[in-house]
């Protein structure tokens, strides 16, 4: 089940493959999988917000985030597993595959 | 200017002003002017949330916000001023006039 809690072992390999050729690594903070994205202004910011949204409600998972201005800080994490599952890393894959400069 | 700071005295009286008839009040929390607005679901509180971009966008000045699924947690200060400004309470009464309905 994609949504079963991961061990420490299989989050430890997931994240290693995730930040496999990304400029900025999403981290493990607070048990939940953690990264922020920078824009130049609120308009960036937002647009990128309602990109990754949608992404999150055709996956039928949901990030924790935060914004102020140009920066977004998406923490993830599996409410009902009580930990991080595959539909963390899901999600998080989902949201590098969007194009930053769109 | 609607971006300078206010006294206490100002913030307290454009609170009452700003919270009378509300259901649910916005309250003064770490020299920031907070609410919780909550929703269904995630889609109906980032439909919220884009109309709520919009109106900042309009304005000129952005909120601080968290969302967790259908909870939407805003807070307002003005950064240039070290505070509390009136633009603080024109984009809460831009986003109370917003239709939680719609």
């Amino acid at each position: 089940m994609r949504a079963n809690k991961l061990t420490q072992a299989e989050i430890d390999k997931a994240l290693a493959e995730l930040n496999r050729g990304l400029d900025a690594p999403w981290r493990l903070v607070d048990r939940k999988l953690e990264k922020e994205f920078k824009f130049p202004d609120f308009v960036a910011a937002f647009g990128f917000m309602t990109r990754v949204a949608l992404q999150a409600e055709k996956l039928g998972h949901h990030p924790e985030w935060f914004n102020v201005y140009g920066v977004v800080r998406i923490q993830l994490s599996t409410h009902e597993a009580g930990g991080i599952s595959g539909l963390d890393f899901d999600l998080a894959r989902s949201i590098e595959s969007l194009d930053p400069l769109a």
